[in-house]
């Protein structure tokens, strides 16, 4: 029998260390905010229902939340009495009768599904509470798992540990799993007798303890929860995050010629068989499929790009961008939606925006699509077969004919029909010697400049 | 009474481990030579007289220097007898009366003011000498710093130490504070009685100790203390600045995804709210207000960029950029000596030189300011809410008014008036069919020209 | 009397955890092939012949190596039965009397030749056979090496070793070199009485020590014995390279703000006195000269760069580009196929392709040579001190003389005679006060959308 499962995210905090004028759990990491990794790892874990413990920037953070999890529950921490405090701003939803409760914090942004479901696995054999922690090198200030006969008996603060339980380098990652029908009994009876007067959520753990119910403490590694509080935290996650997921595609089969600087977004694909040079940046949106290459310095967001296509180097693919098989975009060219059909070539120094660029087509060297007027923007489409010469303007609305040519230099405001020439440039005249006589006024120029100016 | 300061600077050495036709002491960090970091150091310590000592490259050094301090005295070293010879070049500052004497090295670029602020508390509690020491895993043949009852008696060459003091962990950092009310005397007493004729500064600890003054060993990091000699070096203290720097602006709040590809100039100047994309590469002078948005892959120098901008992806400002509020500089562009106003755009593929760029203003796709006849650089004024049409040449001295429109693809020679529309291209000319002869010729010229070379 | 020397690379391998439709031995490490630089290697340390044992994707890593080795000969393995079998496909080769016979394989990218000059030194003093090892942190599951005084009597297979010798640190690097007199012999010799009932190159070792015959031992790094398996291996394999060549081409004087954003190639050549900026990408086939500036973000692939030239940010120069002393190419500019004569300035967002750009020129911003009729290259050339006009389309073929001078925004179909002035633009129209009107046209269709779209 399946186990029904709610996720409780805390993400009211200040995160005042952040020195920002954002909630914490709103800056990102690989292009996701902090709460929404949160609410990934949740749902990949099997969680049906997210309830969101809102406080600082609440409306911001449900927009962020909504707008992948559109089902997810907020509630607002108006007072911040605690983590138990916190969790209880939701307490509501332990009345639906879910089977596990998996309680999360919105600053964790390396936490595996793979973790959250070992500590269901524990509550579906019989624990009330698991709990994670972690080994590391430098305890320091942690608070410390202590263990009894395999079982967890207490989380202690650092500050209220003996000596010889400072020993102990297990220590508390936070982050819980509560089975649904000790959830709200056990949630409900923590106290605040203590010196900040606050509701403890690791309180729980002796609390079920002492009423003979199972707690469990499960390891992670350090790495899967790290809280970040800080900016320098938030660019540790980043890297960390950025390396877990550069191997898994290398494993997979995508070459990288340098990983570290290759970054990928929360939700990049990459098929196998691709080569990446050193210096891509992928903003979300990016899908790449197979054998394709991209070369180095190339920026690509909300971009869906087939097999054995060939970007960059220089290349900045923005939203909307559509290349299909065996198509080129190269060095200095930005896309934006532009549907690039098979083995089209947009090689160098061009800007296509809002277009159709016909299979087999070829964008010459500096070609603009002029897709704006100030006030709106317009479309060009570019039959299939088409030859834009270098340096063209295509001045949108316009419609390009299959086969058609259009003149290097041209600036295009009509439509051209299918196989037809345009020409749209002014005709050359060429003076003689004038160009030495321009060359000598200019110096002259200059020189009576200078000599005014007394050098 | 606030005690007077001078700081000596060696900086005449020949390093000939970089293998350089510059002198050592030119290279850079963070866009600043070696030796003008120590000068910094030291005035940012409250050195109110820089003596710098000089040697290679002595003309050079001067230049550098005196660019940023030109009160700066400067003393060539002729012959290299030494490091105290070379303190003694600059010997005739030492009569001036300065109540505390600062020797520094113009290759130690990472050493913190705090650090010599704390060596002359020394000197104001007492010390006649205060010498910087490191403690490092492989202390190698450094120097070691012998002490007894927390005075530090001499400075022991690593050749010259007894195995026993070979074990000490505590080296020479080189620099040293020095009450001037001794420095000369003990200074002028150093001799040169050693295998090599020299005269070694690190004498001075002895004959200072034998005369009954106090001799203090500060410590410093291993990192502050760090000298450059060999190219590799160079790049480790490049590295080990970035680092510092990039830590500080992002706990400022400033964010970095990937801070260790951020390379920041020794003077870059970043408000906290700021977001970062990877690879930036700052060259000096450039300031940057609050909340402003610099996208991947950006070089920027000589700027001045307000609050709320959004720069690149694949933007390079020169010097002479000015970015007031709100402003955009997209992918490809190109800015230098230009004054970007309130909210104005240039998005794409554009090269705005010696210009400005009114309020509002949209400069289109492509759009290029012909600033050069060859000979002199020229100016284009653009007004507010004008609208530049893509792939336009806007040909300077050239002045466009406030809201004129400037169709795609014009080259403009003459002035627009104020909301006036100016074209200046080519009339377009349709040729039916044409395309396809055109197609169907050149590809029967690619057919003989195969056929001609036997393929 | 010099020795003669076979290198027998073994490149047969399935290589399937790279999880590439490649064979492994092709995927490459600074731009050659792995088998590339196991050939390289052998030819460094002497070998007059090499032999390669090809399996998985012959012709193409026979085509790979032919390229830059064309005597190298090719033995197919057809079946794969062990390292020693391998060596024997290519067994024809040993009866040809050459004195020393290298084994390798063609996935150890980062072996020197000065190691292997070491093991046939071993030979050259008597040894039958050298075996190259490495120590190691973490000897895992590697064969070990078995010393008795200091000579080598087995190589252990982990699965085979006794809890002794599985303490043993020296592992075995796979690569040996035999001498030729007993090569032959000694491998016929090997059999397969194993449980893959497969033929170990490694048991030549016991084989040799049972004849009385030398063999040795030799230690090499890790690094250099490293083997490619992965495609995250084969990431480290070229992280590890490029540290190396990096700190040789800065130990030679060559300045690097950010050694490890500069990628190089196998062949990449730089002068001293270079300095690079950060994020430099070199294709193969790139020589630098002295004292040559290349600063941010540059791609470089096949390109000869003589002395004092300045370099990007943000150029790409492509296979054929040619830059003579003193000239510049700067920021999105594309060079390929390009003679760049000393002094000549590109410095911004051009495209020079198929071109000769004469001593003195200066080309400007957003120049485009337009060499591409849809078919055919064709070529422009331009002379010495000519001047051409920002935004300019040059449509070759296409000779513009010494001198001549190239109005902004022309389109140039003719050829221009020296000294000459050429136009060819649309002559420019004010209309008065149409600016505003198309504005406000624009504003009113942008409503009329809103308005019909229900906004």
């Amino acid at each position: 029998m399946k186990r029904t499962c709610l996720s409780i995210i805390l993400a009211a905090g200040e995160g005042t260390r952040m020195r920002s004028a954002r909630s914490k759990v709103l800056h990102t990491v690989a292009g996701l905010p902090l709460v929404g990794h949160a609410a990934a790892a949740a749902v990949s874990a099997g969680a049906e229902r997210l309830a969101l413990v809102t406080g600082r920037d609440a409306g911001d953070v449900e927009k962020a939340v909504a707008a992948l999890h559109p089902d997810a529950k907020f509630y607002h921490q108006a007072e911040r009495l605690g983590t138990a405090h916190a969790v209880l701003a939701a307490g509501a939803e332990l009345d639906h009768g879910f089977d596990d409760v998996l309680v999360l914090f919105g600053d964790t942004p390396l936490l595996l599904p793979e973790t959250l479901l070992s500590a269901r696995a524990a509550l579906a054999e019989g624990a009330a509470v698991a709990v994670l922690g972690f080994h590391t090198a430098n305890p320091g200030s942690y608070g410390r798992l202590i263990l009894q006969n395999g079982q967890l008996t207490a989380i202690r603060e650092f500050k209220d540990a003996s000596d010889e339980e400072k020993q102990i380098g297990f220590c508390n990652g936070g982050i819980m799993a509560l089975a649904g029908a000790h959830a709200a009994r056990l949630l409900r009876s923590i106290g605040n007798a203590n010196s900040k007067g606050e509701y403890y959520l690791t309180d729980i753990v002796e609390l079920a303890h002492a009423e003979g119910l199972r707690v469990t403490a499960l390891e992670a590694s350090e790495t899967e929860l790290l809280g970040v509080n800080t900016p320098v935290e938030l660019a540790e996650a980043e890297a960390r995050w950025q390396a877990r997921r550069r191997e898994e595609f290398m494993f997979a089969g995508v070459s990288m010629m340098d990983p570290a600087s290759v970054f990928l977004a929360y939700d990049t694909q990459i098929a196998a068989g691709c080569r990446l040079e050193p210096n891509i940046v992928f903003g979300p949106g990016v899908s790449v499929g197979e054998n394709t290459s991209i070369r180095a310095f190339c920026h690509i967001e909300g971009a869906s790009i087939a097999d054995n296509v060939e970007i960059g180097p220089f290349a900045r693919l923005r939203p909307g961008t559509k290349l299909a098989d065996n198509t080129k975009v190269g060095n200095f060219c930005e896309t934006k939606n532009a549907s690039v059909e098979t083995g089209a070539k947009i090689n160098h120094l061009s800007y296509i925006g809002d277009a159709r660029i016909g299979a087999g087509a070829n964008v010459g060297a500096g070609t603009i699509t002029c897709n704006y007027d100030g006030v709106l923007k317009h479309f060009t489409d570019i039959g299939a077969g088409a030859f834009v010469g270098s340096n063209s303007a295509l001045v949108a609305p316009l419609s390009i004919g299959d086969g058609a040519y259009i003149a290097s230099g041209s600036v295009v405001t009509l439509d051209v029909p299918a196989d037809a020439l345009a020409i749209g440039r002014g005709q050359q005249v060429i003076k003689p010697d004038r160009g030495r006589a321009i060359r000598e006024r200019n110096l002259a120029a200059k020189a009576a400049k200078m000599a005014a100016s007394g050098k």
